[in-house]
């Protein structure tokens, strides 16, 4: 599922890159550039963390939907997918689920 | 696929949230708490821009992996899933695809 | 001529501080509370990031007065004054410069 | 005061600029080079927000002299003085209080 949303989104963003800027918040963004998407994503990092503090948990999850989200525009900016990063999750994955059998096994 | 690797990654975390702080970099992490994780949050996100500011794309896909990481490594912190920010950002996709729908319509 | 103009800008904050929210800007953000003032410095960090990677130094000082600026009004929010960052400031100055002394005598 | 405190570190990071990379916490960070030194404003700058969020009015005063403190480093990287800065902060101090005087006598 989380592909679909992800893949889905990305390509939706894809078809946004040349349109009108007054045709959606996202065309708008990227016709503002990479400093405009790069405050956004601050932004939305900032507000994870207070989201995090206030100990607001559906504040939160909202929060980091607007991080991944923006960082999906971004990845879109320069031409990169999200299929690129899940990629990048799923060879540390790998490498991680080793060392910790090793470690597990070294303490044994 | 990206589900899988999402979910399998907040698995482990889970598995992770209570094991000895020495056994890995995420239960030490889980260990020093709730700042901790959020100023790695915050370092990545600004490691992202710097990486987008340099048009370094493969550093960056790597800046976005960490910051998702560490973003699954928050939500496992407070008993979320990965699964709550995808069927958030689901939901928004369906609104969005109405809206982007209705807005196209009534440009004709 | 710094402390003056600190302590100048801190004043003129505290008058603020119980203003209509319509008579300045600075009113405004007291009025919009807390998490707005913070989203403003995690915004002027940013693209003090942002700034100095483009190498451009006039946008890079107005970033740095826009982020100490915001701090001011952080301050002014918590009751606290420039003042007492300048006297942690001064502190440590003395301290580092004390640890320098003995240090470069060590290297003797 | 705080004009000599200011002036007095930023000559004394002046001085670590082309320290050995062994001999002081800042001649380290100045040999890591600009993203070392834009890691920790951006790291400042999230722990001012987590000590804001904690009401923990000491913390917050160290982290905003961290902030500045670690600005100074930068602007310093970029041969650039605090005067500037605070040059920039008192022009726009005219300018506001100006502003603020009209806007006044406007709603006389």
């Amino acid at each position: 599922m989380a592909h679909d949303v992800l893949k889905s989104i990305a390509d939706t963003l894809e078809a946004r890159r040349e349109a009108s800027p007054q045709s959606s918040y996202v065309a708008s963004l990227f016709h503002k550039g990479e400093d405009a998407i790069l405050k956004k994503v601050a932004e939305e990092a900032a507000e994870t963390l207070m989201a995090s503090k206030d100990k607001d948990r559906l504040h939160l999850v909202r929060e980091v939907a607007d991080l991944w989200f923006h960082s999906l525009v971004l990845l879109t900016w320069h031409g990169l997918r999200p299929e690129d990063v899940i990629m990048e999750l799923k060879r540390r994955e790998g490498i991680s689920g080793i060392d910790e059998k090793a470690s597990r096994n070294g303490q044994e």
